[in-house]
């Protein structure tokens, strides 16, 4: 993180003095810039544009508005390089910058704060984050969506079978491919879900100023198009103190979150010993140095073990809303750090599921194997019999005594022999027991949005052309 | 709610003897139709398209389709006027169902089931209450923004004054309407939440089977045309084992109860003696037999309160969904409570606000007076001397001069005399003095999604039309 | 749950003429009866023994107190045998009560509320029924640790070996048994946290009168005694208007969960095909008509899933209680449902646990052999050397090479030549490869709590005299 | 914060090149360095007492003990002055301090970690850090409570009134000191709980090792006595995998912080000008440069919105913990920065309280006035009634009538003539009224933790001896 520099005034502050410092400690509680120095540049770029819309109004001349535009750039560059001193003691990112300003340029800084407020500024900071964080986040859920739809692809060919479980119980043989798929399904909404959210919040509060506008003939508009935003937010009060647009980011990041955990808790157990279905990538687990074959799969684990923590943000934040009448309240500075944690969380998980999955080798004997298991083509031979015209009822009973048949016998249903098939219903034979291998099963799903073959390819392609859109 | 009629097959089992009754107590756990027996009519229209489609294919014939319908819409008949018998030992609302079919139409009932499973039941069962729920909820949030634009129209003649608060300290006057206003702008896009999320959910996973679809030639965009999804789900894993659709709603609904609350608290705060802004009306509070001016304001407490149910019925399902790997796990059994418990409880907050506020009366004069405290119009003076050219910074201090000679006299900044003014800054006089009141400072707040009237006024037509789309 | 015979005054309340009926949607908004009808047998015994101190201070005499109490006792009974008429318009469990006492006994009845209110009738309510549910699920905890420790002891005698697992891969070979002592440990803990809850809770707030006591000369030691507590509240604002109680309650019950969570997902795992280390028992699984084979092993799941529900009753009522000022507030009428369905959840649960643990089944010979993969007794290898002063990080790369050597040809450790361990290291040789087997490995684990036999033998002999005390 | 000086390898890991770098992801992502260095001293704490006890049972000689031992002080004295370096690259705490050890004695260092993993060092370290923690939450708390109290008692004497609330509504008056006895009595609990929560961690998982003890003849009860835990936990399986003492510790701090935000609830609201009952320091306060007389509750808002943080922090954790089977998966580095978090943000928030509550200032005129609002002593009338016979319903009704003829005139009970009370009842006259006032109501209150005069300074002396205990 960007934290970096802190200046505190007395060293000691946070040491054994605090029952006499007593300002210090209220204002280290109070002081937001340990942590909204981060929107550094989201501040610079909303003054750049609120100077230049303040000139263009006739409020600033054009000498003034070039002297502050271009300190500002000096303090962003001070900013990016790392030589910017932060000050415990001016609070927050905004007066930071501020006084840095003065410092530079001196007392014509203090015409920028002409017609707004620290209100609506950081208001217009916050959404700028939180609409790119979502922005952001939703190009790493479609960047992971596309490295899933590959994936599907790259196995489709070979047709690696997978078991498909209800209850953690083998239930019915799938394609690896489909599995793939249902992940790119999800992603896909994913992404849909913050796309949403920073459609939703793509409103600039900025000229909402402390809650009931200004008597300025500012031109919100403008300052609204200057920073991307595709028009200002129309009631002062709202554009203030509301902070909706962070819980929907919030939301679609816990429910993303809650995705990579299920996506996680898999990959953990297809990679034990006991499963043993895939094998993961080194340079994406931990060994042991005694225990070589052993990769402890800590990206899978810590994936899931983090959605507990975005989780934990929107419930914060939720609660803290919940609470506060209009308009800004200072319980609304707890908004910041759960949204960056969440963003910076999902960044880095999403990058290294897209890094890891291609990197992961599946063990196809072992899956399909896994797959015959458990009588999972037994629905099969059912159906069948109904299909012939055996009602479904009847036709249950005949398979569970030939599955009660097989497993006394340690055997799959294919190894049945023709009288065995035959005594239990005369509609079977061993040609039918032929059917019943999991690839026979797999290929027989056709309904759209199944698992054979032709179904996952078709999936596969329109999925490919949904990424071009 | 409509949970009525359980049968349990023996009514002691919840009593003493549960050590023995071993078998009881488990299938008591399992068993849903205490709470899923309220996706009845979606269960059966479920069952209507499904059978329906299963004649078009060929599959069912005409006459077994007919046999089936009819007996489901006797089925249907009998759940709406109550003589259903609910059975727990029959699990849930669809073996209910299914097993109340086949006591009237014999075998036949069977073929119901035909294609398709209970995981895919339950998912369509489940998906098309909880779009419908949103669809529902948007429509109520769209109803209650009506009733609260209206208001804001209402109290825009008499141009209304209403303290603007930050920090819950009076910060500058608004206009009542403004206030409405903001509300109104909470309301739309907590409406536009809701409806996303219908959008998103609107696919019928019918006909995903199991898991892995079925071999039986059904035609998956004919059901969910027939129960009006836009189309079936693209992956069958995906169908039967997602739940972020109900997470959407819930993260929807929690935000919309965030709102509700902040109204709330300040319903609850203007409501009290001290602040007595306004007198809610007698049908929506609460007396007490011997304080007759007591008017517990229990409506807006409930709905604030409720708010944290709401919160946890999202926490819980985040939790459940996060940690069941794929497909259908029994976890998800959980999903529904909080859906169900959700909606409703929204459903009754939604309506009692839309008929609470416009029965709600304010007293215009107590809250101008209030508007006027805290010499809420200061910044005006500021802004015309930094409009005159005095730098900002030195023109907040001769207002905060200004202010201290008012306070120490007990006056408000318009009482101040010439002189006073004067000898402050020159640029001051008794004049300028006249445009401190709060009237005068709310007709100057021009800038666009400000509180003066004539702001107020168009963003009120713009709500208006943006309704009627 | 007992929630019967609602008497809703206009059966179509919640028909379609709400907007007409307004008073009535506003009073089935308040009502709480709904729920609170739980507490019948709560409140009458807290108006037995009020009464029955109004007749000995004085202020009833004690004809009106014989007649009030033989009132209430009708009304008790008709409550249990279930004919009592429950009544929406009467609001609550109180009102209902009161009521029902007045039709029985006439206005001598009115005298019962003397120097009590509503807030200090629920307030003594509530807290009954959670002292009593946290002892409850005490002792249902303390039962299921019983179980687990017998279990404990059963596998003990046979030495039955599991494989024990970090990031779910085979870590080291452990006891079953000593597995089995894990959540024995915890459970005792969990027991340890309800029972805290309920002594901290352990005060009557009866008396407190509506929020600041009463004039009249009430003895409310006396009632506290009556009703079992240790001692009456000793603030009045306090004793109406605190719910930690119930969030102590929750919290305990939520890591309670966690634990019986975890329990369950070890369970669902090692019932799987690929894990197979155990059989659920039929009664406590269900099953697939054609399947037989597949044992859904859904009391896990639920329990589970249902720690959702009950981390969302926590975070509801902490969402709650934070935003409410004192001393009662309607908002607090919603602490009671989550605390309800906590209880409810983990009494079956629990119950559930106690009753499948005994009939669950270990395959011995799966876990043991699970327990051998993965070279889990390399660290074996490394600390004989290091006993012998290899120095450990030299130690640790000489077992480095012999897994390799091992994993390579396919063998376990103790499989290896004694030439291939010497020339790993002279100390080594084929008798030290003889102790590393999964047996000598978990017998050399002597320390304090660890896996040796011995070590396990006296922690389940302490945990049974813990248990006795 | 002490996260300083981390030194990453290569500063541009955060930046752009990613994609390349990907094993730098991993480790970042794996590394809990930047956070557990804030265990350093248990680390260091728990390596001394280890190293001392294996010299003491003969693993390690006495030269080779002494060695390490002056090693580790060295490593802590640099930690502790700011001059140690801390590497990514090295993970986490426990390494950077090995390594380090290694870089100052050689080889030797490798002996530290003899019959130890980093499993049971982290659950040590975590454990030494959480207990102290909690010791220190409670005795913060006390000392709040003790400020609380020496507040109820400077009350005392002027015997100041306020309004008591119910429904945020006047109900009845109440002595100050009353109100805050009642938060005397919650920090109580809370102080109760955090040291129910440290007596139930007080065992020490040192000598788990990875997860099933240790063949090496360790001294676990020698350890545990070092480091100053009560003793050794009793299974190793539990020692290193379970997490409930930082839940149980999290579910303290959690309702803490709910009471710590109805504390700073009633002060915003006090502090309003509408309420107007008290005057924050200016030295917890932020004034506003042009509002002299605005003073934000900044102090009480913050508190109030970090219990979300707070909350989120358990429900995180929560979770977490749920999902994991035994023992320690990498899930559970989650641990740490809620409970960091929420110790760092209760210690701030209730040593500010400790200093603002005696520095404000309450306005006795002013909340005695408020409290002689909404005719809040007519309970007093109808007790009165009570008293002398009259059954409680009719001397509701009177009382009712009164409240009207006296809210219709505008004046208050007190004020009605003799004639008035006479004609409502016989029984009441001029003389009856002059009790009516809000002293006088306050006086009577008598019952045992009421709001008399008599009864709180018998509260407070309790109090205090309780303090002293």
């Amino acid at each position: 993180m960007n934290v970096t520099n802190i200046n505190i005034k007395d060293k000691k502050l946070w040491g054994g003095r605090f029952a006499e410092a007593t300002d210090g400690l209220v204002e280290l509680f109070n002081a937001s810039v340990g942590f909204d120095q981060r929107l550094a540049e989201q501040d610079i770029r909303g003054s750049l544009a609120h100077v230049a819309m303040l000139g263009q109004v006739g409020i600033l001349s054009a000498e003034e508005v070039e002297q502050i535009q271009s300190g500002l750039d000096d303090v962003l560059t001070d900013i990016r390089v790392g030589t910017f001193e932060w000050r415990l003691d001016r609070e927050d990112v905004h007066m930071n910058v501020e006084a840095a300003l003065r410092d530079r340029i001196g007392p014509v800084a203090g015409k920028l704060h002409t017609a707004r407020s620290r209100n609506d500024q950081v208001a217009v900071d916050f959404r700028l984050f939180t609409k790119e964080a979502a922005l952001d986040l939703a190009a790493k859920t479609r960047a992971l969506r596309a490295v899933m739809l590959a994936e599907a692809e790259k196995h489709l060919s070979a047709e690696v079978i997978l078991p498909g479980y209800t209850h953690l119980q083998v239930a019915q043989p799938i394609l690896l491919s489909h599995w793939f798929m249902a992940y790119v399904a999800m992603l896909e909404r994913d992404e849909g879900r913050l796309r949403d959210a920073a459609t939703r919040m793509d409103e600039s509060p900025l000229g909402s100023s402390a809650l009931a506008g200004t008597p300025w003939p500012i031109d919100r508009h403008a300052t609204a198009a200057a920073l991307g935003f595709a028009r200002p937010t129309a009631n002062s009060l709202d554009g203030v103190g509301s902070r909706d647009f962070a819980l929907e980011f919030l939301s679609a990041c816990a429910i993303l979150s809650a995705h990579l955990s299920r996506l996680s808790e898999e990959l953990i157990l297809y990679s034990t010993f006991e499963f043993g279905f895939l094998t993961l990538p080194d340079s994406h687990t931990t060994g042991s140095s005694i225990m070589p074959q052993k990769k402890n799969p800590d990206v899978s684990e810590l994936a899931r073990g983090k959605a507990g923590r975005v989780f934990g943000n929107l419930m914060g934040l939720l609660t803290v809303v919940k609470g506060t009448p209009l308009a800004y309240n200072k319980d609304l500075q707890e908004d910041k750090e759960g949204v960056f944690d969440s963003y910076d969380t999902l960044s880095i998980v999403l990058r290294l599921y897209a890094e890891m999955m291609p990197k992961t080798v599946w063990h196809a004997e072992i899956t399909k194997a896994a797959a015959a298991r458990g009588y999972s083509t037994a629905t099969d031979v059912a159906d069948f019999l109904a299909r012939q015209g055996v009602p479904f009822r009847e036709a249950h009973e005949v398979v569970g005594g030939l599955v009660g048949v097989a497993s006394r016998s340690g055997r799959q249903l294919w190894e049945l022999t023709d009288d065995e098939l035959k005594s239990a219903h005369p509609l079977l034979s061993a040609e039918i027991a032929q059917t019943l291998t999991v690839e026979e099963s797999v290929k027989n799903r056709l309904s759209y949005g199944g698992t054979a073959p032709q179904r996952v390819r078709e999936a596969v392609e329109a999925a490919k052309a949904a990424l071009k859109q």
